[in-house]
């Protein structure tokens, strides 16, 4: 075996959600081709080996929907109504943003990803190709979409991402839309075809906000999902990110056409959009996964925020602490985000012949002892920075926190270059 | 001067709200002695210099309610409904800790406080002289308290542990009650009249759940708080924790008597409690300060965690983004956490005279960068793990996220040994 992850609590996510409590995973080339309990871990070991000392080990998070150059605007201007933000200090900033600027935003966004357990993310934004350049330089896998539509600058480019995209090993392609009331029933069509004909997901916010849904509504008759519908864009290919102000009947749809959701609480709350009603759509067995927003309105792009806060507030806005336990949390983070995005075949879970997609949470810090479950540990008290160790289809990304494939110190000194000019201090 | 921080942006949370763009704080003592812009530092430095390195440097962190000995707790049976894991799982092994059992977790939620920025808190449990202990060796601020009635092993023993809390200089103490509904007039009455007589808060959940609610209006035709009122009880020294269940009179009934209220979001969520009207209480000038609640029901004791919380939730609840905004999230957590306290002559905030509790938060990482708004970053972009150094009365007690005063592995250890008992991993 080329590189072995040993002495952990192996957490599988796989079907039985089977955990090795003392165990190791062994990689070949890019793929998990073994693992058992410690007394089987094979002598001699791997050319690379990682001790996660006692840690957890478990499959990388899926980070479902974020706009990773926006790091760029992460605290500017917070705290405003989320259209006066948008329009009045992010898209001015936005729209004026170089190509350079967006790849340097993103391999910060990167970073933080890789450093807080994330080792595969689906994006939206314009300039995809440099989106992809940025995953692809720090190792992560990626799902790079392109608003199709709407953003003046980028504004129908989502046609030739696939195209412009280049050869980066672990980046597909998505086509992404800013939104259902922002594009003409035509653009929806046409994204849907694109995203048909390449056999790529097709990503948008669906009932993100009132506001969206009273404007389909008049428009169309319809709610967003029953308007999609309407257009034949419910299908499994559909990633419906927030998917907050659903009708009994729209989730309905959902399950019918197995349509996605990305259920993003942080900035949902942040944004005061609302709150999307997951427990519900879980019930009825919609597959969900998480995402973190963008980290201009979530303020970070750490998943295990988002596994804590997911919890947290369903069992506060159901008033019910049963609503949502840890493992549905962890779940949600991990094989349920790779089914969102169509890559539960290679990531998401700890299988044998899957891309091994690891991480190691150490457990050594004063804020994880004791512990009784390692999933309540995992959502309800580690933090992103107890992410020791992360392995992306093979290879060793991160080791003791520091990123193998990048010189941190001079990405973060050109951000702050690039943002100096927009105010920050 | 003894001590100086310097090279930071410092956030002094005076009455101004004033910052120091580049600037430094010196300590004599135990207080702040001097502070200035970064041309006025005084050559030759003081004997001991912290360098921000330039991140901000800020009043230590307020914790106004935990229950610090419950981190032996942590995420056992988490997920059940409250009473049914107090009762079945937490409540019998509860009582059966020993005295040194409660020292040792105390310790380890000292450590974990310290590590995340929080510099005083104020505790309620049993064995209140072993909390205090703990606090005294970690050189933490405490204000402890201990429960006056209600849980069998440590009943009625608040009106003796002024006398059993010995002699430690950052500690003094707090009456406890469980809650009001578990109590009879004559506690209440007993337990106020107690702190009356020693010039303490008195620490007591009101309305925390509707359970409650329902059962105080059932026995005495009133609201908690309309209740608490008939017996004397409200009052400037009342420390009314959680505070969920309120009507527009308790509001008034808490400004009119200047009742202090200690926000729990975290736990709250967690334990289904529902969500405390922090914003109208704001809007009505009532004095709020953040808790974290037992590390037991939160998942940790981290206060960066329940800014970012307290701001996002209220958000979402009220549908509306200017609700609450980072300034006063880092107030709760700081100067107005102290006035919960009544030690707003002593910590809370940067001014001369002052005992000097300062707080160092690193802006090196990468999820740091770039930075728009120290209150915004620090509200929802920064993390416990980004605190770089403590000083608590004017000493040096965490630089570089080690801590002077104790040995952490083998709290650790002795805390694993404890929990292995219980069925910790």
């Amino acid at each position: 075996m080329d590189l072995v992850v040993k002495n952990g609590i192996v957490l599988t996510m796989n079907k039985g959600m089977e955990i090795l409590h003392q165990g190791w995973v062994g990689v070949d080339k890019e793929c998990i081709a073994a693992m058992g309990s410690q007394d089987t871990l094979p002598q001699p070991g791997a050319e690379t080996e990682i001790d996660a000392r006692g840690g957890i080990i478990m499959p990388g998070l899926v980070n479902c929907h974020t706009h990773a150059p926006m790091t760029l605007f992460r605290g500017l201007a917070c705290g405003l109504p989320p259209m006066a933000w948008l329009n009045r200090h992010v898209s001015p900033t936005d729209e004026r943003l170089a190509r350079e600027s967006v790849y340097m935003g993103s391999l910060l966004a990167c970073a933080e990803m890789i450093l807080s357990g994330t080792t595969c993310f689906c994006d939206s934004y314009r300039f995809g190709e440099e989106v992809a350049r940025a995953a692809s330089t720090t190792g992560l896998r990626a799902v790079v979409g392109e608003l199709f539509t709407g953003l003046a600058a980028g504004g129908d480019r989502g046609d030739t991402l696939p195209a412009r995209l280049g050869n980066h090993a672990l980046v597909t392609v998505a086509v992404g839309l800013p939104s259902v009331a922002e594009a003409s029933s035509g653009q929806l069509q046409g994204a849907a075809a694109l995203a048909g004909k390449h056999g790529v997901p097709l990503v948008m916010p669906v009932a993100e906000t009132e506001k969206e849904v009273s404007q389909i509504e008049k428009m169309h008759g319809r709610s967003p999902a029953g308007f999609l519908e309407s257009l034949g864009l419910l299908g499994p290919g559909l990633v419906a990110c927030h998917s907050i102000h659903l009708t009994e009947n729209d989730m309905a749809l959902y399950k019918h056409y197995d349509v996605k959701v990305v259920h993003c609480p942080e900035s949902d709350m942040a944004c005061a959009s609302g709150v999307a009603p997951i427990p519900r759509l879980l019930g009825r067995g919609v597959i969900v996964g998480l995402g973190t927003d963008a980290g201009a309105s979530n303020g970070d792009l750490d998943l295990f925020c988002e596994m804590d806060t997911a919890a947290k507030l369903h069992k506060v806005f159901a008033m019910d602490p049963e609503v949502i336990n840890a493992e549905t949390a962890v779940k949600m983070a991990t094989i349920n985000g790779a089914r969102v995005l169509g890559l539960d075949g290679i990531t998401g879970s700890l299988e044998t012949g899957k891309r091994a997609d690891i991480i190691v949470v150490d457990l050594s810090g004063r804020h994880l002892v004791p512990m009784y479950n390692p999933y309540s540990h995992l959502v309800y008290s580690a933090a992103g920075s107890d992410v020791a160790a992360s392995v992306i289809d093979g290879k060793l990304v991160m080791a003791d926190r520091e990123i193998k494939s990048m010189d941190l110190g001079t990405v973060m000194n050109g951000v702050r270059e690039i943002c100096r000019k927009k105010g920050a201090l």
